[in-house]
């Protein structure tokens, strides 16, 4: 789309003035800070705007479980894009899709040269998702434009909320803006049924010209993501904001276990193969392994298969799924050496053998940048709010964009963990607490 | 068929003083042994004969892999059938197939008013079965009354030589035999694709006068099957023998794990409620409770589901099949009590719920006849053949003649243990003991 002027025009207050207030109240004399205090406030989100606005876009893909599917590329997803460009239209945002398809929303800012500070999520899910998960971020980026242009304080750097394509479909829209999209990942199928290719295409992108999408290394100034957590920790902690330390890397096996089918009848206790018993031995062992170091690393055993598959017969060969996820890589390779020599054991001790293969290409840790993270934390103190430094065990956009950018997160709680279900949910408060300190995060970034 | 008569006459010798050889040894003065030496020699079974025959029945239905395919009620089943008839009328038996399909050839005896001894067992096969199961009980009944024929030996009882119908599918013609096929059984679909009623009637039963075919208590002598092991005991303790105490009954439950599904990234290890994990955990312990008791019971988890079972999906339920072999029934609740124990302190530590559910009617343990496992015992010391007494962990037909006469049933070491496969093997030498024994346990209870 076309650029064109901000809706509203207001007066441009100092925004220096404004940091000030947040950032360094250190150095504030008692009157300066009487006058900032009331320029912070004056900043304050709108939580009832933002609470409307969630709910309005949860129309969009509204399943009868009361959850939402908004498959990427699907017709509700676009609905759903639309309804979101004209809330960026109405914050002021000079909105354009991207070759990737990507939408781009860029605020009026004292030097339009600057790189841009990115901030936003994505708004499509997975199948009878959730009306929280990239809802949240986007409709809070927005808030943070407008409230920005309705109390006329105009950023230095230009202000680019962003809507990627396709998150749940591998994080598409953010590969491709970050130079990552393979192009072998254009014809695959999405869960739409549309290929990527077709699907860039269907909501307003140019696949054939998706390089000209990328942005490079020093081109963005930051990059910023708001976020339900997904997990438990926080609810469970009592914790408001989560400031996440890097996006864990994941690796996956197949787990093939080879033993030998035998009639369960006549075969005796000690003289079986069973590629099951080895295979549970080895789920058993796993989460052992993984919980005997301390840390968030975690390690799941999903799917699993025993063949033949009948319940008159030992079975002969059991597959299963390992994957670990960790913010270091080394201690993902230190989990799979422990866990692969206990296979080995399992596999001697049972009559079996034991061989993994990788099941995809590992996704590597993306660390969220430092000093990003020390400014969330500034933020959240600032608004009296408790924080807790954590990984997020969730693939997100802001893995790719910490390739290009240095990048945070902002995680709020999810009560009881639930995500991508109709159950997830996110209390109002802490959609405040969290679209507040995404502001103030903001601001901070634009002084440095 | 209509009876005829024998198709050989031989001068009918005095069973009395080959058994007197044979059985009461001790009673013998060194002039009468010599003699019945000679007689028991006479008596010793054609193994080039054997041999030839089930290698000439394997032909029908012979599979690329060096199996066999004979699936009852096939053509290919109906063709062994034909050629296991024509063996039985050269053996000098009147044949005739009963009502339920199954073949009896009964031979001519000093008293056809007495019950009559049978012996036998199947033809059919599972998809690319091995040559031996059921083949070898059938050629080798078939050897026994060739040989009374061809030494001019008659019985007292009449002899029946059996084929059943439909084993591999349920032992459906022993049940019907025995009165113990259910009704609802005739419109199953079988594996030749033929419902039992039309696979009863293409192998020339009578589906509609099944209950002709039913024998009752007192109706026969004694049952008696020779059978392949289908386990490796005998194999691996290198005894020729095998005395089968009984056929063990089979229990099997569904087993249902309830955890709750959670991203495998967001969800930390101890907030989990694992529904794989706490399967895993079951299985090993199935295993310890069923190998923590002495004795031949067997225990098997054959099948297993987890779901959603996606990779990055913490499984928030599971399925699995639990089976309990055992002879006694006690023994088996027993299991079932202490796994079941068992299961619910899983599931507590887990935060899963486990339930259990029976999948099938229990198959009931079926005891083999004491006295007829002493018969068979003695038969095996006369031949110098070391003998274990052990259960049968598969189902046979025997099984259900135990409910209407004593049965006894023989096994010869399968090597490796190997069965239901091309591989499946039985050496030479232990065809022929097994046989031998075979036809001197019928002289014993003839005798009886």
């Amino acid at each position: 789309m076309e650029r064109k002027e901000p809706v509203r025009k207001r007066s441009i207050l100092s925004l220096a003035a404004v940091v000030m207030a947040i950032w360094a109240a250190d150095f504030q004399t008692a009157r300066t800070k009487s006058q900032d205090d009331n320029l912070i406030s004056r900043l304050k989100v709108n939580i009832s705007r933002i609470e409307h606005r969630i709910r309005k876009l949860a129309e969009f893909g509204e399943t009868a479980q009361g959850g939402v599917s908004r498959l990427a590329f699907s017709d509700e997803d676009i609905q759903g894009r639309n309804y979101v460009i004209s809330l960026m239209k109405d914050a002021g945002l000079d909105v354009r899709i991207d070759e990737a398809g990507n939408v781009v929303g860029r605020s009026q800012s004292q030097n339009p040269a600057l790189p841009p500070i990115m901030f936003g999520s994505h708004t499509d899910t997975v199948p009878n998702g959730g009306k929280f998960d990239g809802a949240l971020g986007v409709v809070g980026a927005i808030e943070c434009a407008q409230v920005l242009l309705e109390n006329g304080a105009q950023t230095k750097h230009p202000l680019e909320v962003v809507v990627f394509a396709d998150e749940e479909g591998g994080t598409i829209g953010s590969k491709a803006l970050t130079g990552l999209l393979l192009p072998e990942a254009f014809d695959v199928a999405s869960q739409s049924g549309k290929t990527i290719r077709e699907g860039i295409k269907a909501i307003g992108g140019e696949p054939d010209r998706i390089e000209k999408a990328v942005r490079n290394k020093g081109e963005v100034k930051a990059f910023l993501e708001l976020h339900i957590e997904q997990g438990g920790i926080l609810h469970s902690k009592d914790i408001p904001i989560g400031i996440v330390e890097g996006i864990v890397g994941i690796n996956r096996w197949d787990v093939a276990i080879e033993g030998f089918a035998n009639h369960a009848g006549t075969t005796p206790m000690n003289m079986r193969q069973d590629a099951l018993l080895a295979a549970a031995e080895l789920i058993v062992a796993i989460r052992q392994i993984v919980t005997s170091m301390p840390g968030l690393q975690v390690g799941t055993v999903g799917r699993i298969k025993a063949e033949p598959g009948a319940p008159n017969v030992v079975p002969g060969r059991a597959v299963m799924c390992l994957e670990l996820r960790d913010l270091s890589s080394g201690k993902i390779q230190s989990l799979f050496d422990q866990i692969q020599k206990k296979a080995y054991a399992i596999a001697e001790k049972t009559g079996t053998k034991i061989s993994f293969s990788l099941l995809d290409a590992p996704a590597l840790p993306a660390l969220m940048d430092p000093r990003t993270q020390k400014l969330i934390l500034q933020s959240a103190q600032e608004l009296g709010l408790s924080t807790f430094r954590m990984p997020s065990g969730a693939g997100h956009d802001a893995q790719n964009m910490a390739r290009i950018a240095p990048a945070g997160m902002i995680f709020v709680p999810s009560v009881g963990g639930i995500s991508h279900s109709p159950q997830e949910f996110t209390r109002i408060e802490d959609i405040h607490n969290g679209v507040n300190v995404l502001l103030r995060t903001i601001l901070k970034i634009d002084q440095l």
